[in-house]
């Protein structure tokens, strides 16, 4: 698995031109070699090479079992960046992680004087982006865990509790389920706080005719999911509520449906936007449609006006159109999409009618 | 306050010969600005410059009071590389922030290919290691809090609970005294576990003759705390914990009382190191002595065998020495320390004569 990661990234770096390159992002490494580090402070680095001698470097505080690489260990006190320049070309150039920080990258330049540095870790993102089987496998159940979750906490919410309340049911339920726990800060949003989509739950208490949203994920084998529903409690007098709620319901199932190998991320969002605009209500979508999604609920690559690429089989991102009207609701429903040979697995199961709690 | 630090910023800039210096860690910012942004992946950025044309950089999304400085702001879709590009130098030397990722540092040496850049935030750590008047009273607010949380903590603890159970409720009682929350992850160990000086509390349940460990700090107003306090539940049948407590209880003494200006920090450690040998455990006690505290609870600068440099009135350190039996028990006294012009302040009041819980 882990060879096959590594030959998809070489190929990247031969395009890019780069016989070498400096992974450093922890679940990088983690996804090119199985070793599993939060390093803080520390440098963790796994050099990839063209000539097939990739090498670990690892720190002697680190906690990993044996792996098929060449492993150089340091411990604090060693010159570990120097033991990076001698297993360089010096006089090459490298690719270098995006956020590998200054404390590393310049004193490798000055150890290097002639190395010249490019930012190279698209290669390992757009990897990445591109699920295995076995990453498929994991992303299933990361969401099949929220599903279940998902659905108890909107037969657990009524009237009288608190956003925060609820968002504490939801992340003691994840980890019942036997994830690792919430992909994010779990979002639990009454009424008027739905209009604010980065809303974070508090003390509102949830009455008779506000709308509820949940927008939630779990963590389970390192693997995120990441859906959103909306609901209704009880009823509202507020007559646009229904005419948004299936608008956007419209606009996330036309996404969807138009989801297959080599459409335009442009065009996917063109397609809910437009719904929702020409329904007059395009100034109160204010975010992209969608994100990629993985080992962290937020990877490379997005589905907006902005990336004119083209879907590709393994794919696997966020589609969640939401309408906001500030002071009275708002409605987002959301889900993980696998894009598969020849169309597309919605990851999420929870119907999307209109549900009241 | 702000220009005070500046220019205690600026002198050390021009003993390292680095007439500008680009500050991005956000709590450097906020310390030389009061500007209070967390900035996740985009950019922020304070432009120091010895002709006194302070820059700060900051993107739309940022919610911040006006300035006193030049502020440039930019939106996602803007260069905000080119915009720092024309504000420096570009045939000098810049000064960079430790921590600033290849993602911004290796586009603005790309488009500024004459720019020579050196590591320059140790300016900014070293004014941040010596605490000014309004820090040193918000440091002292932060430990009276963990002092007061601490012995309600050590008056709620009793056989038969879990680990778990009481580091909840010391981070509860750290937001009921007004803290923002614990400034790191707070560590409960019971009997065995306190040997792991590392070890997070889990379900092990505590029952008699087990040592008790809190480690402990809370944040208030965004400085932190940090204290270590051992106890013992019951009456324990190990004769050496006694006699161990005392010795630790000793270094951490004579540690604080040689404190004053002027003290090689290599000396205060292995005054404590020493003694804690000459009783014949000293492969027990298998960390630094101390480590520097502010905004967060490690900074840098730290109180080891390495650290050949001298007190200074205003620094703020821990001082916890620990002695560690696998399998047995741990014992760590820990106390932050102010150097004061004469002596030393210790900041917390918590007494360390051996309890019973």
């Amino acid at each position: 698995m882990y060879k096959e990661r590594i030959e998809r990234v070489l190929a990247r770096m031969k395009a890019a031109g780069l016989s070498q390159l400096l992974v450093s992002d922890p679940k990088s490494v983690f996804y090119l070699t199985g070793v599993s580090v939060e390093p803080y402070e520390r440098m963790l680095a796994f050099l990839v090479r063209d000539d097939g001698k990739h090498v670990l470097f690892l720190n002697r505080l680190f906690n990993v079992p044996e792996t098929e690489y060449e492993e150089v260990w340091f411990s604090d006190t060693d010159d570990s960046v120097g033991m990076i320049a001698d297993r360089i070309d010096k006089s090459g150039r490298l690719g270098i992680d995006k956020e590998w920080p200054a404390r590393f990258l310049i004193p490798l330049m000055e150890r290097c004087p002639e190395l010249m540095v490019v930012l190279g870790s698209d290669c390992v993102d757009g990897c990445r982006a591109v699920k295995d089987e076995e990453e498929q496998k994991l992303m299933r159940e990361a969401s099949r865990i929220n599903d279940i979750v998902n659905v108890r906490a909107r037969e657990y919410v009524k009237a009288g509790m608190t956003e925060k309340m609820v968002a504490d049911f939801i992340d003691a339920n994840f980890v019942k389920e036997g994830a690792e726990g919430p992909s994010f800060t779990t979002i639990v949003s009454f009424g008027a706080n739905a209009a604010d989509p980065h809303h974070e739950p508090d003390d509102t208490v949830l009455k008779e005719g506000d709308c509820v949203l949940f927008d939630m994920g779990c963590v389970k084998d390192r693997y995120c999911s990441d859906m959103t529903r909306t609901f209704m409690c009880g009823e509202t007098e507020d007559a646009e509520f229904a005419k948004v709620y299936e608008l956007v319901r419209l606009a996330n199932e036309t996404a969807e449906r138009m989801i297959r190998p080599g459409v335009r991320f442009s065009d996917i969002d063109a397609a809910a936007r437009g719904l929702i605009a020409k329904a007059g209500y395009g100034e109160y979508f204010n975010h992209r449609l969608g994100h990629f999604i993985g080992q962290t609920d937020h990877e490379a690559g997005d589905v907006s006006s902005a990336n004119e690429s083209l879907t590709e089989p393994g794919m696997i991102f966020s589609i969640e159109p939401g309408i906001y009207l500030p002071g009275r609701f708002g409605v987002r429903i959301e889900d993980l999409v696998l894009v598969t040979e020849d169309g597309c697995e919605v990851l999420n199961h929870v119907d999307k009618n209109l549900r009241r709690v």
